[in-house]
Parts: C-alpha cells; structure tokens; sequence
C-alpha cells in the first residue's frame, strides 16, 4: 500500500525512545532519550527522571523563555542544535492556550513540542480534473531541499494565527495578494509525529483550499522556491506513489485533498487506511 | 467545549471493559466482558480465556457464518440480543479483505465487530451561508427513535459497496434518483467506538455531500424517517452545541462538514480537538 507508506513515514515515531517533557502539570515534548540526556548538566532548568524530564522553571513566560534560551544556547554550541532560526514558536499545553514559554524554531525537534503550520492547495478546475500548482523547494532549504511542495506552507510563528501566517505566506512565497488569499477555505487539520535526526517532530497543520483563476501564475519573492508548475493531480498522486519527490508531509496534505474531493473513494481497498491515517491522536 | 463533548460521546469506548474477539491472526471485534462470559455455553464455537475470546471454528464464509449463526440464535432467545435484523454485515480482517463470516447486524453490537455505513450531506449554498436538508428517525426505529439525522444514512450489507449503498439509500430514504445521486461526492472516512447497552460499536462512516436544486424537496418512501425540514447550518450547530437532538453518530458528520467547508475555522480554540477527534485511529 504505498499510499499507507507516505503515511507511515510521517509516522515513525517509537514511545520507546522517547520520554516526555513535562512543565507543572502539563506534558508539553516528547525527548528522544539520547537528547534528554544531554539535558543533565543543565539542572537549573530541567529535572532529569528514568522516564520523563521536567522544566523547573516558572514563572511568566518571558522567564521562563530566557532560562531555555540560555540552554539552546550550549546545545548550538555543541552542535545538538543546528542554528538559531530567529523565530519563535509558542509552546502551549493546547492549541490556542496562553504559552508557558517561547522556543526557537531550530530547537522545536530537540525538545519535541508541538509545531504548528499552515498548508494551501492551490488547485485548479478544468474539465478534465483538478490541476495543483506546485512549488520546487530551493536547493538551500535546511529541511527536505529540492523538493516538491505546496504552494504555499509555513509554520505558525509565536502570537500569530493560521489565517494571518496564512496571508503572510500567501504573498511572500507566491505573490498570492490579499483579495484572493481571503478566498481560500480552511478544510481541516492533519497530524503526525515523526523521528528525525535532530529529535521527534509532533506537528499539526492547517490545510487550506484555493481554487486559483486560469490566468494566475504564481512568482517566489522570499526565494524559498526555485519554481512552481502546475500539475494535473492524476500524475501527482501517480508520482506520490511511485516517488520520494514530494516533502514528506506535502504526501499528507494532497492524500487529503483527495480524498476530500472524492478523487480516492470509498471502495479502493487503500481508501480506509490514508483517510483515517492522515489523523493522529493529540495525546 | 460543548462540541467535543458530542466526540467524546461516542468514544466511550473502555479498553478495560472489553477483550478482543480474535479469528485465526486477526482481531475481528471487541466483546463486552460481561457479553464475553456469555459465550461460555457455546465453547464449540467460541473459547474463552482471561482477556480474549477466539473464534474455534474456521473454514469458508458459509460455514463459519452459520455456526456463529446457532449462537446468535440462542442469545436471541435470552434476549441478549435484540432481535434478528435479516440483513448481514461482512466480518472482515480489514476494509475491502474478503469477509470470514457473516453476521446479523443485530448482533454486530453484541460481538463489537467493526461496521461500516454511509452518511450523506445534502446541502444548499445560498447566498447566506449553507443548509442542510435535515430527517427527522421515525418514533419507531430501534436506535435513536425521533432524533434529528442526516437526509440519507444507511449500513454497507454484505456484499454491497460504500457507493451502491448510497444509492439504494438515497432513493428508499429520500427520493434521490440514480442522476442526482451520481453527482455526489466522497469526502472521507470519521470513526469512533462507543459502549451501548447491547455491547460496543466500533464503526465507520463514509461521508459524502451532495448539492442539492433549489426545487429538490426529498420524499421518504420506506417509512424510517417521519418528516424532513432544511436548516441553516449555523442553527444546526447551535442545536448540536446546546442539545441532543440530533442522534450521537449524526453530530459527528455535521461536525466534519463544517471543518470541511470552512465554517469552522482554525482559529478557533475548539477547532483542533473538533477536527482531529472525528477519526479515531483503526486499532
């Protein structure tokens, strides 16, 4: 089932290898056991247990954001993290709760906090199907370079919404003005949690629809994308399935266009695993 | 956070009230521990141990079916089961695997075997947002008597596809002919599993929408649905947010129309818990 395997791959996580980050009474990451570790000469800020690693600090969330600063700091340091990206992200107990501290986007795998982003299909409705455009990321993207996307994605920076980094992204990555970005349609949320080499991605985007005019071509001003065509979605599902062309979570996003679109249906065998598999628990 | 109230609802599922029902390599349902004991007299067809009840008899379709058949025939008799439906479910490892046996649907509670259905949105877009053409169950029906429901819903019998199915419903319930029909589309799969008083329902829904003409008015023609009205989709959340009007499963397929369709939206602090909850995973 290689529709199934896109999925699984996005999925990769093992509770065996990972204990839980936890901050008053709230569990907030998921360490992988060789990054808590790493944690121990930081005892200030986290209580190391056998199975878990607690945040010692608190107070409002400026505090407490500087304390894990100071600790991202010694991990870059030591090359445990990346890089600084200058960007942060809110770490809450759920979504749209106040945050107890801010994170550095380059450290949100180190400690396995929840990551959340926006994703847009920007489809086309011609007589003989749907037609998406598609983004070829650049060479120099840190994650998944090269690879085919959304034409539009991005993660939601701290105190921003969906629909405002929507619109932001929108205009940066595909010069999608304001008049027709707030045409596109909200249609659900996908989530995941996958291993990777820097830690444990727990992630959850949003995934919007746009139905694009004829005569729209998108331009790349931030030069996250190396170029954009469209692509009838009959061979982007062929190429999902026979490739690795797509960055791993664009698999999900356009497995989920088309199942909402009634392109895959009910009677494919395949239908009942990528539908439900494209939602993973919040626990 | 009243609508994942409605979710939770039908997730009342207790894994340490229930042990597996397993058919050579597969788990086929879940039993009820005090549904479980009840097999004991039936040790040719079914053996019993601390946290599993394993189906002895193998063989093909017919035969399998009509051994778990004589046991239904006796909890029949000691009320254990309600009555006999004279319709069958395919009991199958997996969606779309050729079945193992067949079972009466009213049994399918009892032995919490996984049963999949259709469940269509029959909407109209007007200028002030969306309705829903809405049924309301007769004062008869066994499950849900006079509660609010969906203009079509039905079970997948043996044999019978999600989309034939559809169909079939769709012109007993509702009046819906083979053209209109035909235009509606596929647009995922919601999941859940619920304790009952008969035992556990572990089910399926296939959800389609249909847009229905201005002059469409559905006509119920096999006596399950005592009337139909069309209701703005703002006051049918309201209803679903306020009271139980609307039968338990029924407020799920409502719920993902509006994540679907943009009327709920990300930004809503509900929202993820509302979009992720519709699809329990398939364990």
């Amino acid at each position: 089932m290689p529709f199934a395997d896109r999925i699984r791959h996005c999925n990769s996580y093992d509770p065996a290898r990972a204990v839980p980050l936890l901050a008053g009474e709230h569990r907030v990451g998921w360490l992988r056991r060789d990054n808590a570790e790493l944690l121990k000469r930081h005892g200030k800020v986290f209580a190391l247990k056998r199975n878990s690693v607690r945040l010692k600090v608190s107070g409002n969330c400026e505090k407490v954001s500087r304390a894990v600063d100071g600790v991202v700091e010694a991990l870059v340091g030591d090359g445990k993290v990346p890089k600084w990206r200058n960007e942060t992200f809110d770490v809450a107990p759920r979504w749209g709760e106040k945050p107890l501290f801010r994170l550095d986007r380059g450290a949100v795998p180190f400690f396995g906090v929840r990551a959340y982003g926006i994703h847009l299909n920007g489809y086309r409705r011609d007589p003989g199907g749907y037609s998406l455009w598609i983004g070829q990321r650049a060479k120099n993207k840190q994650v998944s370079p090269g690879k085919l996307d959304n034409i539009v994605a991005g993660g939601i920076g701290n105190g921003h919404g969906a629909a405002a980094t929507l619109a932001k992204e929108a205009e940066e990555e595909a010069a999608i003005g304001p008049e027709l970005i707030s045409r596109a349609m909200p249609a659900g949320a996908l989530t995941y949690r996958m291993e990777t080499k820097l830690g444990i991605r727990d992630d959850v985007m949003f995934v919007y629809d746009l139905e694009l005019p004829a005569d729209f071509v998108p331009v790349n001003s931030d030069g996250e994308i190396a170029g954009f065509e469209l692509m009838p979605l009959s061979a982007i599902l062929e190429r999902i399935r026979t490739s690795a062309d797509f960055k791993f979570n664009v698999n999900l996003v356009i497995l989920d266009f088309a199942v909402r679109h009634g392109v895959l249906r009910p009677d494919d065998p395949e239908y009942l695993d990528v539908a439900n598999g494209l939602h993973r628990p919040l626990d």
